[in-house]
């Protein structure tokens, strides 16, 4: 691997410190912003991740804030997921497609209130299109990146660490909802949500002055739950099927096609961008879909490029994340294939830059 | 200096294998692709530049191609900058602002036709603001980024390196003005620009797959004049007073801030984004402007956030850039100063993460 040079471009947050001092070894850039990938080394960071608990900083999952009248016109203008029955405190995870039905983002909504949202994004500057977007329909609202950077608890000891932190109500929050939660005087979005399948809470930090204090409260509280330091895991995620915008999806991808078609209301999401595209799509079927993947063999190297699937020396599908998983004794892996391959059980090769390998379609991710 | 985790995420450029190739030793990341940021080291590389010749893989220059009727007006509309006498051939660095006169980008807009433009992009996603807003307008014109990677060659001896592989027409290519030239049956867009003030060229290249043949052809016929793989220096663009957005100006600065305001005609660029706000900054004046700021003392460390500039104990500015200068003896940065200090002499108190220095506002930036 090689080094990644410091500029000021690449953001700090407000939980760097705490990451430094935790012995990060590397990064990733996510929204112009520093996110860590590696603590002790992908696979020991695994497995602890699936055995006691993480604090993550992922401040790069930065809000664009909407208010005003005309927040909730524009939100559902955003995206196909019918919004309408959407109560403040859930969280929606909401498709965002340009005209031609191609995934620009697929972030997480906020409703705060009636008129007041935040969109927890991927990495793309979609505060860019909302602007643009609001601008041009000459819309009634503000919209801004406010200074609030997600932190993350994931494992399966999230509820209690966070209830020695939060109080025991944590426990109470469901799956996708959040509640405002007090820490040293201030009122904190508490969700539970998160990259990992491990369960867990995201807390909004808003007010980058808070964040240390944060930090080190939940590491001081996690002593005896053997709490570290960690980040989202390359291994779990594809082993939970979590896509990565910019990864296994971009602009070119329909949702159909990336298996988030359960998201696409077009039927009923009125006013959307991207309906009349996403109808015909959604009448059709997509033509190729994200599926999991198998890769025989010892572990893969990195997957910085898509590597090609074939059948019978044409191409099928590629592959665009992988990683070598001790649970399950396997390359795991997220592919986009053709649907004339698309079936659980079909041999493909795939082409890694150590050559080719056998693959086969799984029938669903592996957690 | 922490690695950087490879992924697809982080896109390779038609010229990695080329980059890899020649040793490159750090990267950054630049509208979600690779940019090299040391071959040999910062100040060999700078050393060399100023002496010889480099290549360039600033495929992270992405281009956002708009075409169709209304593609002029779209132009102007993003821009306060009048492009009214602006040919076809012609480049012209145009801020980009929002409605309130917030820089969002301050790319190169390249003239290809009355109907077809080329933006050349710093590091933001330009595409989703002009997506929405001609969403917005509902304008008859296309928008996507094509796939076009500039390769710059830079250097005094750009001149003759590139006369060896286009021909001797490249000699005649004024400042800021491109020629179609071909290479391998190809028309390539050839233009007198590039990220230093060392002179040279930045080549368009219009598909990936010629990507390593011209960088293979340029580093042939550069053998005598001692040809190097290189990348945009720190340590020159200080000197040269070349800003970088995201480092040195964000969304929260104007133009005019930025020492930008002579590209901006807000009396004429009729229809301009942000010209009601920009208009009351031209009349009243920034109240903080980009200077240079010499800096005393042994070499600064990396500038990975703000360092605040102090007077009297009160904050007065910050340095977003900074870096040795072998030539000039001294430690050159890039600053945000009020105007009640921005006078040449002025002396200030800048506090980097090695403890307070003296600090000087200059007349100019150095070459």
């Amino acid at each position: 691997m090689a080094l990644i040079s410091p500029s000021r471009r690449l953001r700090r947050t407000p939980f760097s410190d705490g990451v430094e001092a935790a012995g990060v070894k590397a990064y990733t850039v996510y929204n112009h912003m520093l996110l860590p990938t590696v603590f002790r080394s992908v696979q020991e960071d695994y497995r602890h991740l699936k055995e006691a608990v993480q604090v993550w900083d992922v401040a790069c999952e930065r809000q664009v804030e909407v208010r005003g009248p005309d927040a909730g016109r524009l939100v559902q203008l955003l995206t196909p997921r019918d919004l309408r029955s959407m109560q403040p405190g859930q969280c929606y995870y909401i498709p965002i497609v340009d005209e031609t039905g191609g995934m620009l983002n697929d972030p997480v909504a906020v409703k705060l209130t009636e008129d007041r949202w935040w969109i927890s994004i991927a990495d793309s500057d979609l505060l860019y299109w909302i602007k643009g977007l609001a601008y041009g329909y000459r819309l009634d609202v503000l919209i801004d990146e406010p200074d609030v950077s997600p932190l993350a608890v994931q494992g399966p000891r999230a509820d209690d660490l966070m209830a020695q932190v939060f109080g025991e109500q944590v426990r109470q929050i469901r799956f996708f909802r959040f509640v405002p939660l007090n820490f040293q005087g201030r009122d904190l979005v508490v969700a539970r949500s998160g990259y990992s399948k491990q369960g867990g809470f995201e807390i909004y930090v808003e007010g980058e002055d808070i964040g240390m204090p944060l930090w080190n409260a939940l590491m001081e509280a996690g002593k005896s739950m053997d709490v570290h330091a960690g980040c989202p895991n390359l291994i779990e995620r594809i082993e939970a099927g979590l896509l990565s915008y910019g990864n296994d999806m971009t602009d070119n991808n329909t949702p159909h096609e990336c298996g988030l078609g359960r998201f696409c209301n077009t039927q009923t999401a009125i006013g959307c961008i991207g309906r009349d595209a996403l109808l015909r799509v959604a009448a059709e079927g997509p033509v190729k879909q994200i599926r999991a993947i198998s890769i025989d063999g010892d572990p893969v190297p990195a997957c910085d490029r898509y590597w090609q699937l074939l059948a019978d020396g044409k191409v099928v599908g590629r592959v665009s994340s992988a990683a070598w998983s001790p649970d399950f004794d396997t390359n795991v892996a997220i592919g986009m294939v053709r649907m004339t391959h698309w079936d659980e059980g079909n041999e493909l090769i795939v082409e890694t830059p150590d050559g080719a390998r056998q693959a086969t379609v799984q029938e669903k991710f592996w957690i």
